[in-house]
């Protein structure tokens, strides 16, 4: 039997809410396995084969594609509460019962809402990049997300090099790696999300940022063991609102890089799957 | 050759800047040496051989006590800045030119002057359960660190199981262990502080937590990678401050342990000897 990796896994489908998801199973099926859930306007084929891959040798990796994204069908909703009842939607029709659940951005978000509206599905939690509802600058994107998002690249891929990584060289040059890496795959690409995906996202980014009475109460309610990951400098989603998460959820451990950006992960994989790979595994007092 | 442990290493002593400093020296002599700086009223025998010896694996590791402070000669100084001319110092004495250095607590005030004062002694940085000149709450103890200094208790060792750990039944049962490793080491045990050392250590910690302008911008200066690790819920040095050094060092990465007080090391020796072996062995990007 040849597994698959990130560069072979074949795209499947699955209905569920009246979507049909698309998605990527592969990896060792030993345990539980990883739910990704994707950034903004970012599809399948957004994440680093070098994460991916290296989750993949220890555990089953699940990427998919939200409602109205790319190759899933439907509509984009402009909740993230919505987001979430299709992603675990999607979760139950693969037959799963119990899935560690990764989320990045306003993945971060959905991955929340899951573990608040069905706390059993979820082991544990790692929250990369994100913040909570009502975090510090998340009320809109923030002023230095809107410029380079707003920006014109000679590249359109050159986006990333700013959305995720620093202006310094070494991000910088690290950024470049993670090009040609997300680029790796040559067949069945996931197609770019269409114009309705980005207005919806930051319907759901703005209502879920908005400021609050008590914002950050609810987070007592995530009971899961979670761990918080983030760059030092991510000027997309601010860091502080990591270390916010960290302060309020009941049982959260706190990971910030150096020199680092919103895609703290894809500059450090390496060191990021070991992280992460170490909180999923059994530890001392867990 | 047998080789020493937390346990079974001899003190030794060394001469420098006038001092017989006391120290122990143990582990694998593979790489470059982990020099750990000890806190606030603290001899050799408080560190926790699940860590030391954790440590020991891999690499070398030595134990040392400050001037003044229990079987070390000299006066205890009342800054941290002679703190941690004394400390390189002693490094100096054992011939050793470049050291991986941890500090916990006023130990990690030291660490800093160490690197501050002689950078090119220092290959890495550890920060553990400390602050910035200058940081929130660090002006002078903080209110809950002087009712827990100033309580009394049956068994004077239960002082550390409020100074290190959380009021949860968790952590108070990682920290009961905690008191267990502690008192393992039954020969030659170091000495118990004299009463000038308390004083004199709460006059350097108060200089060098008083307020001043632009505090934090001697952290550019540091430019050793490192590590910063603190519990969520530090009482005695607030875990924001934590995330000020690294929100300020040029190459810091940060990690903060969940239900976790002063002593988060003890809490979860076993991850925090995985998390600083990753960072001072190399990775990518370093």
């Amino acid at each position: 039997m040849t597994q698959h990796n990130h560069q072979t896994a074949p795209t499947q489908f699955v209905e569920a809410n009246g979507i049909r998801f698309a998605y990527r199973r592969f990896g060792n099926p030993a345990g539980v396995p990883l739910v990704f859930n994707q950034h903004f306007t970012g599809t399948l084929d957004h994440w680093d084969p070098a994460v991916t891959d290296g989750f993949a040798e220890d555990r089953e990796v699940i990427l998919f594609n939200n409602a109205g994204v790319s190759s899933s069908s439907g509509e984009v909703p402009t909740t993230i509460e919505k987001m979430g009842a299709n992603a675990v939607a999607f979760i139950k029709a693969l037959g799963l019962t119990k899935v560690d659940v990764l989320g990045f951005s306003i993945g971060g978000f959905v991955a929340q809402e899951i573990a608040l509206q069905v706390p059993e599905l979820v082991r544990r939690l790692v929250l990369v990049g994100t913040g909570p509802r009502g975090g510090e600058g998340m009320a809109t994107l923030t002023p230095e997300a809107q410029e380079i998002f707003g920006a014109a690249y000679n590249e359109p891929d050159h986006l990333w090099l700013r959305v995720h990584f620093t202006r310094s060289e070494k991000s910088q040059a690290a950024g470049r790696e993670f090009l040609k890496r997300f680029r790796l795959r040559a067949e069945n690409r996931d197609p770019e999300v269409n114009e309705k995906v980005a207005p919806a996202q930051i319907a759901a980014i703005d209502e879920w940022g908005a400021p609050r009475e008590k914002p950050f109460e609810y987070l007592k309610s995530i009971r899961q063991p979670t761990l918080v990951v983030n760059g030092v400098k991510d000027v997309i989603i601010y860091a502080v609102n990591s270390f916010i998460l960290q302060q309020h959820l009941p049982d959260a451990e706190l990971i910030l890089y150096p020199d680092a950006n919103h895609g703290s992960q894809f500059q450090y994989p390496e060191r990021f799957v070991r992280h992460v790979s170490l909180f999923l595994s059994d530890g001392d007092a867990r």
